[in-house]
């Protein structure tokens, strides 16, 4: 990709606005913001913005307005689908990043309730939550980097989905700089209000297409007392399935997490860390974790329930966290996939989501795919099987060019999206549409569908000037 | 107000498509749509249509349009502030109501989900959950007759919110007949899905502003095995407060009501039924549920709850339900005072929310300017206190003529909506803004809102065909 060097006099009037420090056009100043965290996209841009303060964010959305400029509302840049990277289109744009609005801006544990800057880390806001013996649930890897603007922005989900919903349902509040320039703010504070359109739903998971989010307001709950992890041996899909709808009935709103691991990928979790083991010898493992307050005894309730479930031999091996530190050991599993995929390179990567019942013949199909059509490819199933969320991943053969894998799992990746659609699933659960998946996206939709989204989007950002080449392929960017 | 007779020509056009059956335009026939169920408002019609499809509702929708008609979306006709009847504007539109399409459409067990037909009664769907072992959690005074159509178009509350949500919270997806009468599908079955702007929550809350809800799909949960309930006297609001947060950290997720009433109320819980009293005599009192699955010893968690609490004096006196039976009765109490008023017909009904917190200097306010400005009128605290909402309702003294209450009721309500808005607070937590809220919402807003909430109507629905008058003062509407 050629990067259209900046005019002098656009870069002179970005820094008369921003300030010298608020303004990157150099190659070396904007690097770390052009490639994501995957490493699988790499874009270009004019300058990166990093606005101070929300009245600069405004300042800048105003200016780039007169200027004709496009904008790509970045957080920490931690994103699978290239949302915030300019990849391919060439057009010349420029990133806002929001890092340098950074502040948590009030914990008010009587009311569960915390306001932030958009750029907050993720794991500061946890933090400070915590401090307040509070918890703010939403947990995912990428916490100790990305932002919670982007979070809203790209309605994260995560491991903790199952018992705390997706970031759009802990939000309680947005604040907005429109593609005007305007400010809108939604922070009220309040657990429940029914005025009219609930405005911050539409900036929420729109991907920073129709507006720069510069703060959040989250929901906060009571800090559990308790947390109780087992790790489990099945022998199927199936059974784990039958196992989470009983977990499902018998402990109910306490389950805080149900993650499905193929044993598969315990070689991949070998690859962040050699000295991982699974604590059990089995098809299929299930990460189980409860929790709550301290007056409910929940070990007893997790002894019991597997008790049963061994007896009907949906589960065949079961091993409890003796300590917190054990418990950790399980979660390092579930997080090393991540990490040792990230060590092998490229690979398709999936987030598919079907109704619940249909993630045994999800997989089931998604391997034989695999197995038959690309030998020597390595199936990876895994996910949040309690939300209908399975990642899906193939990495190619070690040793296979780059190049080569690149096409070979661009042609994988499509027929994984058929069996997705076949069953009436998603081809994202939570990661997103971005610049990577725009063009099935819109085109698996129906027009009515269509028309709609383009309306809110012509109707919110007439100028297309937000993100264009995100979420709408190029051509329905302009019409 | 003048009700225009429609002309013959219309009435034929309107026959053509919905048969004879599906269009009423006499009184008698139009009677029972016009007024609402409590009994404040009553509006005119040229005639109201009843579809008996989907396709139905699509081919009404497309003749409207090309006849110019204005349409109320219209379910139930419980809601209180006048979404669904045309009061006062005397334009001529038609009521669009959905009571012939009133299937439950699938139950998914499995997966915990179930699809409806918009006219569907609310208490049909919690009874074919229930059937399958599953709960919807939504509950309201009106559910034996509303609609989970006009549920999902009011963004409903209700004794629950606080565990599982408002109406929002619990759809995973709509059908919606557009003003185009084109029809958006949106059921998918799925519990997670990340692709692109979330269409459905432009509609939920939308109060029939932005098209026709024809069909829902809502999410179901495990039926409780067990509940526990307790009714509680306390010194104060502020004692309740500080009870409120106490159990939300002690049973966390398993509360799944927490109703606070102030003592004064229940005399209006008598007018409903005579044989009611009060387990507990203080100046305060709470009615609290905790619900799980049968595996988790509840009745110890509560019991030994409340011997901290008062230990503590937050609470004096603590009644447990020994059975369902007398679970029912303490339920009857609050569900009387709805009744209650309603039998002292006209006064003042609002469902205010402010911050937990402030739940106290709300009441205290409200009740020193009904005592201090009002004499003789007489104030009612109770509601959703674990949500921050409170009905805080007036009633005229008796005998007052109505034309005078009305007056007097609605200088009381502008006062009560400062004190709110003074707070932070909405004036609507729950009922919705209608045609009984529209001015003091539009004034309220920001200019910034202002333009989104009319940007967002004027693109989905630009010939303003849809609901004219609910929700937009009638000068906004056109603009």
């Amino acid at each position: 990709m050629t990067i259209h060097g900046i005019s002098p006099e656009v870069l002179a009037a970005l820094e008369g606005v921003l300030g010298r420090n608020g303004v990157a056009a150099d190659s070396d100043g904007m690097a770390k913001y052009l490639g994501d965290w995957s490493g699988d996209h790499h874009g270009g841009a004019l300058a990166v913005l990093k606005p101070a303060s929300v009245a600069d964010v405004q300042a800048a959305v105003r200016l780039c307005g007169t200027l004709g400029l496009a904008m790509i509302p970045q957080g920490g840049n931690t994103g699978l689908v290239a949302g915030a990277i300019d990849i391919g289109t060439d057009r010349g744009m420029v990133i806002i990043n929001t890092e340098r609005l950074n502040k948590v801006r009030l914990v008010d544990a009587d009311n569960f309730t915390l306001q932030a800057d958009a750029g907050c880390i993720l794991q500061h806001i946890k933090d400070a939550a915590e401090n307040q013996d509070c918890l703010f649930p939403l947990a995912l890897g990428a916490q100790g980097s990305c932002q919670i603007g982007g979070n809203a922005a790209s309605n994260a989900g995560g491991v903790n989905v199952l018992r705390y919903g997706m970031a759009r349902d802990l939000i309680v509040g947005l604040e907005v700089v429109l593609p005007d320039g305007e400010l809108w703010s939604g922070f009220s504070g309040l657990r429940k209000d029914n005025r009219g359109y609930d405005l911050k739903q539409l900036f929420i998971g729109s991907e920073g297409t129709l507006g720069i989010i510069t703060g959040v307001e989250v929901k906060l709950f009571p800090k559990p007392g308790r947390i109780e992890t087992a790790y489990l041996g099945l022998p199927s899909f199936e059974a784990a399935i039958a196992l989470f709808r009983q977990a499902r009935r018998e402990c109910s709103d306490l389950m805080s997490a149900f993650e499905i691991i193929g044993s598969e990928c315990m070689e991949l979790a070998r690859l962040a860390d050699p000295k991982i083991t699974a604590p059990v010898t089995a098809p299929v493992h299930v990460l189980i974790e409860l929790s709550s307050s301290g007056a409910i005894d929940l070990r007893t309730l997790l002894v019991e329930f597997l008790a049963g479930v061994m007896e009907q031999h949906l589960v065949t091996d079961a091993v409890l966290a003796e300590s917190s530190a054990q418990a950790r050991a399980f979660w390092a599993i579930r997080e090393g996939l991540v990490e040792g995929q990230a060590k092998r390179g490229y690979h398709v990567r999936t987030d598919l989501s079907v109704r619940i019942s249909d993630i045994p013949v999800l997989i089931a199909r998604a391997r034989h795919l695999v197995s038959t059509e690309h030998p020597g490819w390595i199936s990876q199933a895994y996910g949040h099987a309690g939300d209908g969320n399975i990642h899906f991943n193939v990495l190619p053969p070690r040793g296979l060019g780059e190049t080569e894998a690149r096409t070979r799992g661009s042609a994988i990746t499509t027929k994984l999206y058929d069996i997705v659609n076949a069953l009436g699933g998603s081809i994202s659960a939570e990661h997103g549409i971005g610049r990577t998946r725009q063009r099935v996206y819109w085109d698996g939709m129906s027009s009515v569908q269509r028309r709609l989204v383009g309306t809110l989007k012509n109707a919110l950002d007439p100028n297309g000037l937000m993100n264009p080449g995100c979420l709408f392929p190029p051509a329905e960017t302009v019409s």
